[in-house]
């Protein structure tokens, strides 16, 4: 299997593994106990803590489960905390953003949702004009899930920090692929399972902020999240920060352009998001074809890919973000992501060409869009 | 170093760490992708839910991040998504119950919290008097984390269905170690990591029960729980399940009736709880000994136990649990808790008595409390 769903999920390192291990049943401890085997999880804990500082300027790091939890966190817990009750999100936010969102107008907060170009960058302009005295807070993404857009997060920061807001930025897809400063955001999200770390572990990145917790209980996490920390994912996405500088993403951004421009010529296709992308986003239309259909065909040719948003199998409703984007039915029906990885090599990007050119050629011979071409 | 904190947590156990582990690098997909890889996924998910349901009886489980994100989830779940603003719990229920409570509290909600007798038992009567028509649940606990005692949650259903209110139960310290009816149960929190399996998951098990979500987003878990799940560890959960009938706890239960009447031999010593208690508890008071002192000189000595709850290094509090019992200053000074588990040799718990015997003797010497002996 070729696997080109990076964006989805990325294996575990091998070395993050072997890191990990121990302490699943030598190093076992609960973080929370007094004795050695405790400590040496609670240790194991300021390891991770260490190396994740070292990549990210932050004052706290609260580990959490996932960045699903973390965008909740930083959503529900800073508004909850704030006497203002306006809150400001992309129109092109991961859906565990924009669902915090809309529980958070179920309770009675205003939500305004910034929206975006063809190219799906943010409108600043609209962003500034949307702020008011009760606005608390921001939420916009360094680089989108889907089509892989890179948001001008520091031109936000500007705007936010002049009218006294705060920033939150989930930059789980952008993390460890291109330099972040991360120094003027008040809250990060971030992942583990996207930079071959594993699932199940990820955290919120917070300065000077008052946050209520969601999860209560014996308060493992500064007060701000309970539950037994999760010690050998922890240590795995510490290691996984540690280890990210070594991943090549220039090597990922040639083979990626080269697959670019062999997709092209693949006839009514074109290429989605902006040129300004993220190292291994590749999001293309191909006119004429059902993009759930490519996929399970491309599945069964021995290359994993990805239509829309791999987020929810359950509903396939078309993306948002592209709807963001204004595209058309057709352009999203069409619609595949492929999202390359360290692992990848150029013969199977290659061969990733030859079975999208010859599946799309084949779907558009029986599609009932393809008469419209 | 001899463990003898296992309702802290439990190592992983050998099989289940065997069957978790291809999970990590090579059937690593996202359980949302429509592909092969993703669905090599969300097969292992079905399996895993398959493994607890052959020992719980529910009719949905819903995976999370562990017993403390279940526990918030019943409590918030179910409370946000009723009319009636009155929740029932017991008075020595774990923080990640209580602290949901207060916070459920403080959002306007009324919480009554049902006492318990000197040997942790809870109220019978005392709970059925609190029940009135805006009482929505009641959440107790099948055995004390602590103390170990076996709540009479047969009389409680019977009580709450008789008046129409919905039954929780946390059952993380029983699972595994006794037969347990969860046939009547409306909503069952689980852990795998107090039963050789991994840390970092844990499971809502409902029936026909409405509850409203804490972590939104992509919808994952029957939206009622969003978050790209953490395959891994959720086989893990499914195959610790899958194993626990073969787990020896009659012989884990010889092994610690010998090790309470050994302990018991030591001078101003007394057992704490009930006789009816989960398998592998002891929790006894040493007057005139700090119980922090003695674990960190148990650790020293090679000995991993734990005094009142092992859940928050952080905040050393003396324990809700005892109190609730009416447990003097001293008692809850001098306790401690050794939790055995699977693993446990008779050599090691003849070890564990000597190194206690000594300890607690080497402490009396200096303390300021055993001139009151």
């Amino acid at each position: 299997m070729i696997y080109l769903d990076n964006a989805a999920t990325t294996p575990v390192h091998e070395e993050v593994l072997e890191e990990m291990l121990p302490y699943f049943n030598e190093r076992y401890g609960n973080p929370s106990s007094l004795h050695k085997i405790g400590r040496e999880a609670s240790n194991a804990l300021l390891l991770a803590r260490k190396r994740i500082k070292d990549k990210i300027k932050t004052d706290s790091i609260i580990f959490v489960s996932g960045a699903t939890e973390a965008n909740n966190l930083a959503l529900k817990g800073v508004m909850h905390a704030s006497k203002g009750k306006h809150l400001i999100v992309s129109s092109i936010e991961h859906e565990s953003i924009l669902e915090p969102a809309k529980s958070l107008e179920r309770e009675g907060y205003r939500v305004s949702y910034i929206p975006v170009d063809r190219y799906g960058i943010i409108d600043l302009d609209a962003f500034e004009k949307m702020i008011n005295e009760d606005t608390v807070m921001v939420s916009v993404m360094l680089a989108n899930n889907e089509v892989g857009t890179i948001e001008p997060l520091d031109e936000v920061i500007e705007i936010a920090h002049k009218h006294g807001i705060l920033v939150h930025s989930d930059i789980v897809q952008a993390t460890g692929k291109m330099d972040i400063d991360t120094s003027r955001l008040d809250l990060i999200t971030l992942s583990a399972h996207k930079m071959y770390g594993p699932k199940g572990v990820g955290a919120l990145c917070i300065r000077d902020v008052k946050i209520m917790p969601i999860i209560d209980g014996g308060g493992h996490e500064y007060n701000l999240r309970s539950g037994t920390q999760n010690v050998p994912a922890i240590v795995g996405m510490g290691k996984a920060f540690e280890l990210s500088d070594k991943f090549d993403y220039s090597r990922v951004k040639e083979l990626r352009d080269y697959m670019i421009k062999q997709l092209l010529e693949i006839p009514n296709s074109r290429l989605n998001g902006h040129t300004n992308r993220i190292a291994n986003n590749i999001h293309v239309t191909f006119l004429g074809v059902n993009g759930e259909d490519l996929i399970i065909k491309l599945s069964e040719k021995g290359l994993a890919a990805s239509t829309g948003s791999a987020c929810s199998v359950n509903r396939q409703k078309a993306s948002h973000v592209l709807k963001a984007m204004n595209f058309s039915y057709e352009e999203i029906t069409g619609s595949l992501r492929l999202t390359l990885g360290i692992q990848n090599t150029r013969k199977e990007i290659e061969e990733a060409v030859e079975i999208v050119r010859d599946t799309v050629t084949e779907l558009r011979k029986v599609s009932p869009f393809s008469k419209h071409l």
